[in-house]
């Protein structure tokens, strides 16, 4: 996996106060290699299109390609590099819509942008709130990728 | 991780017409360790509570726990391990209403269920359509872990 941070600083958010609703992020780019495809599938999703390029060749999609779950993990890894929720993300609580657009294929380079869909706080625990975030991967020619909406468990800005 | 299937043989579906909603499967269960969580958070998910044990400690966990998208990725290498769909599976096409019910500590079994939602032959594809599968685990006090839906692109019985 090759992770590329933008060039621009990413900033660090302290807490939820300093989220806004239709805030987006651009947050730098992975490449998956071949190596890592086959890897990750081996561990978690082997089936022959993820594993072996004969076998790939005569699936749906023609070719070697990466697992979905992998995908996911992977941008999940280039966002949590980024520092952008560092010190102030508690976990998450769920994922919804997740799509799948197009296969990835070995090289990809695969480009994420958050927006922030929905901010609120929790009525049981006044130091934290619940954050929407929706994640939108595309690839090098600009194409629609995987989105998919993570609901982030996000610290208030300490009084 | 260790991958336990079930004692009984778990049927090879042949195809979307040897599916019904409604239907349920217990697919066996598999555990992650230690080193497995630590390892899949260094390259996905690296923050704290993943990661260190003292760090996790004074976390919202309390103490060192799995990265929710491993949880994800390790029940899927079950489902795929046990065969049910191997030959009929195309791919995915997306996932919704993911919960990650409680966390995952290193040594939960985590047994994982599927329930048929629902069956969608495609229509511009009269060789397939998508089917909905509900993923649900539980760990070995019989406590929700997570659940999620799958959406799979299944072949259909060749005629």
């Amino acid at each position: 996996m090759i992770f590329t941070l933008p060039p621009e600083p990413i900033p660090r958010i302290a807490g939820l106060e300093e989220l806004a609703v239709g805030q987006r992020f651009e947050l730098g780019s992975v490449v998956l290699e071949r190596a890592d495809i086959i890897g990750f599938a081996t561990d978690f999703d082997p089936q022959p299109f993820h594993l072996d390029d004969e076998a790939a060749a005569s699936s749906m999609f023609g070719q070697l390609v990466a697992s979905g779950i992998h995908t996911i993990s992977a941008i999940f890894g280039l966002s949590v590099r980024t520092g952008i929720l560092v010190g102030c993300n508690l976990g998450g609580s769920g994922m919804t819509d997740v799509k799948w657009l197009r296969p990835v294929r070995p090289g990809d380079v695969l480009s994420l942008d958050w927006t922030i869909v929905s901010i609120t706080p929790s009525e049981r625990r006044p130091d934290r709130g619940t954050v929407q975030i929706r994640y939108a991967v595309t690839n090098q020619d600009g194409q629609g990728m995987l989105t998919l909406v993570l609901y982030h468990i996000v610290a208030r800005v300490p009084a």
